[in-house]
């Protein structure tokens, strides 16, 4: 895949090469003992490698979590370039999973660490947290205006006790837009300058959260280019894959469905044929 | 300092020894232009290491901004290392502002990241991004409910456009608590259970952030023990020190003002010079 090919061009031929499924890669400390690694950065990186090598020319898309190589400092974080380097060679689209946030020069040195070029982190894209208010988005244009690389921010998360703060009132009435409408709204306006079959300003939805508390409604949108949403929480985490038609409608194409620890869990030995299953499961819930 | 002194004591004996002031260490590539070092990681570990030096015996809290070491991937980290490992030798208390969050295990692998014991990134504090909601909290108890060592949440800050999100309603009515509001409390119901002079769940406030917006009153706060401030945004950022009683009223013997860029800038042959002032300054308008 040639570089200079934008985020939404790379992301689009990637799912129509391989379909929506992404594959985290999570090298928990118990993921570690079950695949007989050690706990150190030789054990990421024996994980990370054996990932990669299984969703090569299987799925399009993978999600590094960067916490669980954090863990171990400057040694994990060498670890992962191997395997961020592994898997640009081998065409898979990465996705730093580092939700980072922060304003200003100090935002655009996180942005400068994953996805700038040359950056020995440099991946595709990475999530961000925006907490920090509209600041955070205004500094992902630099990266993500241009389409060079894809932005994926927390919108709404499935996790339980998120709707305090992700549905909380903007205007502190009861019909302003909750947090995570307004964040969503943004995304789409970033995305409209842009060309493409997918816009470089992406969102983090839970598969499995309760959507009608958000405002959100994917039915009405007709955001072009479309935001492309990243949506964990699928297996292990509760949700099917049927929830993607039934809780995005009109957007169930645009949704990347992240996968991890119920295919890992699997062990090395089984994660083909697991990959496989779960590619196979998801293609048909979205024929 | 032994190792088993819990995070609220250190940080009462560092107020107590040298008083409120924290110097960020922010090596933004202008500064290493200025200071005459290069755009690598040994420029870091040489920037790192002058500040740390600087501080030592002069100040009781330093502040490394993990963005700009990890702008240069796992190089930059073990510049950090390095530079942790040189001030918790000076004895300086060390909060890595890495604004991390995320839940569960995943967090669990930032904490233990920044806060384990035996980590090469081990700090005394770290700070943390709420925005995934009070299971982000609950995730801190491990570490900070022992009050071994310290959190800070970002909690109301002071940059342009934060109120959007953090001055949202909770409940959604003009009168439910707000983001900030809530945080603030629900930290205050963490350090409860503690005893000694400081909390270890302690608060991101900005030293210039309309508090009047989020609900927060420090005149009618009687926490025990108290939550710690951390309050960037001193100086360059515009606020002067006399905003900490203005702002802060009882609370004001609770904040750590954070100051940056204004010293740093001063270059490595005035920073000496520079931190005594600013903390004779801030001394001053605290008498």
């Amino acid at each position: 895949m040639p570089e200079n090919v934008l985020f939404g061009e790379k992301l689009a031929n990637a799912i129509a090469d391989y379909g929506q499924l992404c594959v985290g890669i999570d090298p928990h400390p118990w993921l570690l003992d079950e695949w007989g690694l050690n706990q150190d950065s030789l054990g990421l990186e024996s994980f990370g490698l054996k990932v990669v090598a299984a969703c090569s020319n299987r799925i399009g898309i993978i999600k590094p979590q960067v916490a669980l190589f954090e863990h171990f400092g400057s040694e994990g974080y060498r670890a992962l370039e191997k395997v961020i380097r592994a898997a640009k060679e081998a065409g898979l689209l990465v996705i730093a999973d580092a939700k980072r946030g922060d304003i200003g020069s100090t935002m655009n040195s996180y942005l400068e660490a994953w996805l700038g070029e040359g950056s020995s982190l440099e991946c595709d894209a990475m999530t961000v947290n925006p907490f920090m208010g509209a600041e955070v988005l205004e500094s992902l244009s630099p990266f993500a205006g241009s389409g060079s690389k894809g932005v994926f921010v927390l919108t709404r998360t499935s996790n339980s006790g998120s709707e305090l703060f992700q549905n909380a009132r903007t205007g502190g009435k009861d019909d302003s837009p909750t947090v995570a409408l307004e964040i969503y709204r943004r995304l789409a306006e970033c995305n409209a300058p842009l060309t493409g079959r997918f816009g470089s300003f992406g969102a983090v939805i839970g598969a499995t959260s309760q959507l009608a508390g958000s405002g959100i409604e994917f039915e009405s949108t007709h955001d072009s280019p479309p935001i492309p949403i990243l949506a964990p929480g699928f297996g292990h985490q509760g949700a099917d894959y049927s929830a993607i038609k039934a809780n995005f409608g009109a957007a169930a194409g645009q949704v990347i469905a992240s996968i991890s620890r119920s295919v890992l869990a699997a062990g090395p030995g089984r994660l083909d044929a697991s990959i496989d299953s779960e590619r196979e499961r998801l293609a048909e819930a979205m024929s």
